[in-house]
């Protein structure tokens, strides 16, 4: 490892996005992909399971209409005397009749208060009933597929610091927490850093590994705090706070552990650029105890740091 | 690895939790989170799916009589008369034959001996029937997350014996096993010995990976037992019984494994105090034979030991 | 790695099963649980997802009989009369009567031909449309558990070979492949040796891993044949085909990989006594070519051999 | 690693295959399995997961068709008369009424319009729903499995090319890039390079890793280039166009990576014969950026090259 340089990062590596971070601070790409069409890109399953709550359910909702409208149709071209309806008091419209009806049938209802009379409306109701089978259970699965997906909603630190560290040293830190009640163990963490040079008149931007103090820890039961040892070996030892900025430097983090309530790998990743590094500060401790000796730990506190 | 100090466990440093384990005997972290709203730590799927069973049913049930009563209200509203009863003797309470036909209509049952007429009653009963199959894959969803979820209930000796280990020699020893007849593959261990020192006046607690004789076997058919070998190596080697209480000494027991059955990795931990570490004993022998030859292990005397 | 003893295989190491092996051929340890209670070694999902299929549907066909008399003794005691039958021609028998209005209602069918009248007999039909969307909610997990558990039924030769290895040397060889149409990636295997050594007059099994020439492949597109070199670091290599039998020695094999189809890691095992080892002997070849120059392997002889 | 022979690849290492490529251009196996039954290779769930999905949906069609086939045979065997039609316009084929009650009874769907009356009619009915509540949950999982699979489908450059590398030197080059708007994270490649000596008079196939400049990227935002450097350590330093094409030579080239949205490992493969080859080429550059500075990758030029 040893603060190696990556020659080929993933990211480009032409520094045409000056200016630009390469990783947004919610962790996905700021590279757009182009020359595809919509369907090249397009995937089904990742939509559905990774749109917005409110998304998924109004997708789902007009869904859901649309299959009742189109089965509604069907029932009314076949004749909607071939609907036999009970009710002494009946819905005055067809068309609306046949869509409750058709409710009634997608969703395996059946009060049979209406019902089909004839081999046409017989053969509609049987597909529709079978095709809200289907639905039903592509919903089932879509529904598991996004509430088991994994959701390591780490804290980061809002910002990262050069803070001292042991003697007369200095680290670049970032303090980070699980806030929430599950555990995450075997949790591992990676530093890279990333600024533009001019090679032959040329941007371009270079990657490097840092190394961590500690790179791994068996359950993260508390806060964390990441370390890359400012020594002589690290590539941002000559840095200043102009020329970080110059050139356009951007940390990206990348936490990986297993989620042990959703059972399955997870990781995260942020980017800090120039502007969100702090010089000669460093975290104020956040460990509590209470009177009986029990340990707390202030999440609301984790940005927080004082300039030495 | 070699007995290394781990400078950042992911646990807290400082030891404010003098008198307190670092873990619980469950293996949960004794620190608590704090500084962050109900909502910050909340997680819907994480809670439903680690809550006890009798709370998650009761949950359930709960939210199946609430939607009920949303919906049996609904009916009451748009005109109770709209339900039509074909019942001779009908339930009196209007409410309670509104909730009666909501129940039949959320969970799809449909009889119609009562059924909607008009378009308010057959709109709600529509988006009730909607409703009612979405509940339905949620809860799909959620009971196959609750016991697909793999419990790697290991068996842990009660204490952790100082044994006679080789010539002359002396081990820091833990027993376990599984009960289960479902298989544990690839199963690799660690112990992470953890106690308080005194820095410049200040309690600090210290964390090392202690070296085991055999860290990972490939799949745990009987009982194993966790070797840490007091070699001139192990932190522990200057360590008395009393000098373990006074530097409120903890072993943290880590285990992972895959589980066949569920076909997932799985992690259980457990923590040893001073208290629950005997000197001078050693485990008894509980590998048992058949007059027909079969090998057995009997489980329920795991934790016994003699002294020596 | 290096031809290693392990000391502890999580197996038992004292002899004591004796003309036993320790794994059984399909794979399962041949060490019995003992002196815990039933519910102790019981795991409910474990018992469901590997049992039998006809005995999975026989449990459930039985579950749901065992409900439908439950309820159905249920609408007896509240009184059959309030089980409202709009037939012309009835069912006789009041129990029958109500068994199959349970039917109904669990099931969530729901035909209405008999319905609840009364507020006894409606809370249970309520009741029990819950329970029967709960039981189908457990079916549907049940039922995925079941047939997503990856079966890595790999093809393993049936005998042993000590063959003819490079230039004048001998190699311990098994030989498998992977019969179904999936693809299994990234597989590595492991030989586990096992034979009794006497020692101070105690009989101990011993383990050692025995260095294998090829450990991974990255996909497993034909047959594979695992070779340990009998050289001078071997264990086996003093052995004869009367020493080997002498002390009960057993080759265990246990191959993991990752399965494309079922998108899990997969593990399988099985072991070879004495008596499955043939000396100097060697696999057919069975890579095949038709005329058009298509290969073939021909898995039906997989574990044919010639003497040397 | 160095550019390592391996001498047992998982394919077949004997040259019958000459003339054919090892692996298909998507990536599968180009071996023939040969000597089992139909049913040794058969798997169920893995051909009803990895069929088209028209193909699928006509499975499930046929099956739906099939049981309502059976059970209607079912209900007109125990009695056309003992179901019940209120309807005052009937279905007149007596086997259609059936049918079309079946379907009803399967879906759970249960209008009462039709009703089973006797014990053989109820007895029918009751299997019936149980059936399709089994069939609908065996239909969940199925489809579960089937859009929960994760599908790597990375584009490959349609050309390997030989480039120039770093100072007089050359390079062979695949680049590749993720089409979708999913995360692809700690991305790892091999090469795997393939060719025919002349052993004793007997063709055999060789196979050997090649060595990558970078192995593993943290995560693949834009497209990457896969470079093996043509040093003095690379099998294919001697090799020219003629000798690739008379050894015929193949590169498989396989990547493995962890898909964000299905949250599960991938892998996904290639092979480019000696004709895929293109020497002195180097890939064109697919970076821009717009006005604002954003940067986009131009995907559908991920394949073009120019001589050099």
């Amino acid at each position: 490892m040893n603060n190696q340089e990556i020659k080929d990062s993933g990211f480009s590596d032409k520094a045409e996005n000056q200016g630009n971070r390469v990783l947004k601070k919610d962790g996905s790409s700021n590279i757009q992909k182009l020359g595809l069409s919509f369907f090249d890109r397009f995937d089904l399953y990742h939509s559905l399971v990774s749109m917005k709550s409110w998304q998924f359910f109004a997708t789902i909702l007009f869904v859901y209409l649309m299959i009742n409208l189109i089965f509604a149709t069907g029932f009314v071209l076949v004749g909607i005397d071939k609907l036999y309806d009970s009710n002494v008091v009946k819905v005055e419209s067809d068309f609306l009749r046949a869509f409750f009806f058709s409710t009634q049938t997608l969703t395996t209802l059946g009060y049979g208060q209406m019902s089909p009379t004839g081999i046409g409306a017989n053969v509609i109701a049987s597909i529709e009933a079978f095709i809200g089978l289907l639905m039903f259970a592509l919903l089932t699965g879509l529904l598991y597929g996004r509430f088991s997906r994994p959701k390591a909603k780490l804290m980061f630190s809002t910002n990262a610091l050069i803070s001292p560290y042991l003697e007369n040293s200095k680290g670049l830190m970032v303090r980070l927490a699980n806030p929430k009640n599950s555990n995450l163990i075997n949790v591992n963490a990676s530093f890279l850093f990333s600024y533009i040079v001019i090679d032959k008149g040329e941007k371009i931007r270079k990657y490097f590994n840092l190394d961590l103090e500690i790179k791994e820890i068996k359950i993260m039961a508390a806060s964390w705090t990441l370390v890359h040892p400012l020594d002589e070996n690290s590539p941002l030892k000559t840095f200043t706070r102009e020329s970080l900025r110059e050139s356009n430097a951007e940390l990206i983090v990348q936490i990986e552990g297993y989620d042990e309530t959703y059972n399955q790998q997870v990781s995260t990743r942020t980017s800090y650029t120039c502007d969100e590094v702090v010089f000669d500060a460093k975290f104020v401790r956040i460990l509590k105890h209470s009177e009986d000796g029990q340990v707390g730990v202030d999440l609301g506190r984790l940005s927080e740091f004082t300039t030495v």
